[in-house]
């Protein structure tokens, strides 16, 4: 794998992991008000696009990143919809 | 190209503009109390790193998409640190 394919797969990784942090401060705070709809829906739909561009290429690290990062938007995405 | 591109295409695209709507959201209520600094943080990274991929392989729809989406990355950066 040349270093482009690795520069491509750690941003790959890093969007799948940034939702955590946003996980974690909603679960504390319960509150999703400054938080657009769109951009949350949006990129639900981007992260399950990776999911499924790692599953056809067989690729483990962009797979489990955005497995766990496509679990985190659903989260976000329903705490948005229930705290609104 | 092949479809399996195209699938990553449309997610890199995807995660560039997901940020429009949160930016619109922002400039509107000037409230960032939500957004979580870790999330915006590592997604800034994210969608840098896309951006010099797409560049390595000279890709516009993925340099134009990314481009834009750091920009308004970094807005939504510095909305956060200025209005915590």
């Amino acid at each position: 794998m040349d270093y482009i394919n690795v520069i491509g797969l750690v941003a790959a990784a890093m969007g799948g992991i940034s939702l955590f942090p946003q996980l974690l401060k909603i679960l504390k705070t319960k509150s999703t008000k400054d938080i657009s709809l769109g951009m949350i829906s949006i990129f639900s739909g981007s992260i399950f696009l990776w999911l499924v561009y790692g599953i056809l290429l067989n690729n483990s690290p962009i797979i489990i990143a955005n497995f766990f990062g496509f679990i985190q938007a659903l989260i976000i995405l329903l705490y948005k919809i229930k705290y609104k």
